[in-house]
């Protein structure tokens, strides 16, 4: 069986969750549905796009399109929902309509599906479920991080300060040019939003956004059920899914030094899916430990999205072999 | 006959060529040399790097390498020196000790080599030379540009002002954070790069250095031989070899858009090998012409880095064919 997947928005999200399904021999791209052809259409379906030929189809009319959403619509099994934060409200009845399957992203309200998700932390219950909203890219890696310290030490309590980049590489509207904003709401929405997935963890957040675009930098300190060592730590890290380490020491000194990685291992768009540590600033004190990750904003979130279509669906019961089918097609590896 | 290639110098544009000399059947990359192992040769040499498994020489001894610079001078037919600028001339004596032919940078002094290359404008003059200097990122888009004009109308006169990206996207040492730097030196040293190419062009440059790292942006007016439509310039350029046509209407507004096209269509590291000229900013009055054009200042000299290895070799005397198979190995087309 091949499951149909249709991704409707084709902004950050949406074209990288298209070009991944292209990837998977247990999916189908039925096509991309959008409310204009804008420069990511004409980039990645023209003549030299890797989605060259692929159908798409229109949210709002217009000329140049192979149909409307609800041509095909009928004809899927899964959409990606890949709309701005707010607008997927909106599309949701459409979804129902047709009884499709639907992944949502971390922009939209927990309600609006059953079940948020991480691959890693709740595969299993998205089975068989109608919807499924992938939490946010901040909130993926702090997800990822804190389940593996949880699942080997037991967690106690995380304290989480996030230095946000502003807006995505090819934003060239929005700003700050050089002011560091503070979100004055604290804490942040982000431990809240750990806790739609991993309700127990005792966590707070807060948030400064500052002038760059590349990604987001995590500094943590949590609280173990244990004492432990900052080896014990680091082997727990290493051994977790979609985290990589990397040491400053060896060089990789900044967010700019890690992306720089990705383009030099020739990872298509340099994308980082993984969350990536720094070795170096990982350091256990008794029970307390201290680590500082950083999150690519823009691809963090694609392997969950592709593992959520495989959840949903039913096509692949087991999380172990559906993370590991879409950790081979997309080359994310634990060690560097 | 295959060329055997050696590479000096691993940084941004070293690795590069590394890379793309491995993708020609025509040569054969007998390993890199560097003064150190740092993170570039990590990513790029490790488990999951492009280069994995490649040799690598050291230039100021050290523990890790597989030998030293000059155990495989001896054995290569070119080496491309991708050092720093000012620091190829302490390696000029050596490559003329072992008889190798030298491709440097534009970094270095014009005085360094026979003769400055550009594939488009002097390919032949370089066959059989002792060495070549392929001339600097800024100078290659003027060069390209230019001589697109020149060939089809005349060209008598140019005045260009550079607006220039700070410093590569990984050197997160270097500023401005924010600040606009003049070069005060004016005219900049822009101009005579491009006379040592193209000595004929009544040329003129300026340059400001502003807090980005995507991209140079060049704003050029200049007079050609006789009066010309916008739509003949246009044709110029598109007709040109390495030259991209993007328009701001169709949503490629900025250098950050155009990047981003780069990697929608999964060029490796997000390359712009083309001089990107937006062609809403192309005009002709009369024998007045204006555009603007954005040059990757990591990525530009790539393909001349190649051509130039094949001329001085003598592997291929056509400067067509040779920038045919280039062109076609590194993914380069006119249009997207």
């Amino acid at each position: 069986m091949v499951v149909k997947v249709l991704v409707n928005g084709f902004g950050t999200i949406g074209k990288r969750v298209a070009w991944a399904v292209t990837l998977q021999d247990d999916m189908e791209l039925l096509g991309i549905a959008n409310r204009s052809l804008n420069s990511n259409v004409k980039s990645m379906m023209g003549a030299n796009g890797p989605l060259k030929g692929m159908k798409i189809f229109s949210t709002a009319g217009g000329a140049g399109f192979d149909g409307t959403l609800e041509d095909v619509l009928s004809k899927a099994d899964v959409v990606v929902d890949g709309m701005p934060s707010g607008i997927e409200e909106k599309f949701k009845p459409l979804y129902e309509k047709y009884g499709v399957k639907a992944v949502y992203q971390g922009g939209a309200d927990e309600n609006i599906a059953p079940l948020s998700f991480n691959a890693d932390a709740n595969y299993a219950k998205a089975l068989g479920q109608k919807a499924a909203r992938v939490v946010s890219c901040n909130t993926t890696s702090l997800i990822r991080t804190i389940h593996a310290l949880d699942k080997t030490f037991g967690v106690d309590e995380i304290f989480a300060s996030l230095v946000r980049r502003a807006v995505d590489p090819a934003d060239d509207k929005k700003g700050p040019v050089n002011a560091a904003v503070p979100e004055t709401e604290v804490p942040s929405h982000h431990g809240p939003d750990v806790n739609t997935v991993l309700p127990h963890i005792n966590i707070s957040t807060v948030a400064v956004k500052v002038p760059t675009t590349l990604a987001h930098l995590h500094a943590v300190v949590g609280k173990v059920k244990r004492d432990v060592t900052t080896e014990q730590v680091v082997e727990a890290f290493r051994k977790a899914n979609r985290i990589a380490l990397f040491a400053a020491k060896d060089g990789y000194t900044s967010t700019a030094a890690l992306m720089e990685h990705y383009r030099d291992i020739n990872r298509p768009r340099g994308d980082m899916y993984e969350a990536a540590i720094w070795s170096d600033s990982v350091k256990a004190e008794g029970r307390k430990v201290y680590w500082m990750h950083a999150v690519h904003s823009e691809a963090i979130v694609i392997p969950d999205n592709i593992d959520a279509i495989r959840a949903l669906s039913g096509i692949e019961k087991d999380a172990t072999k559906s993370i590991a089918k879409t950790n081979k097609t997309l080359g994310i590896v634990n060690d560097f």
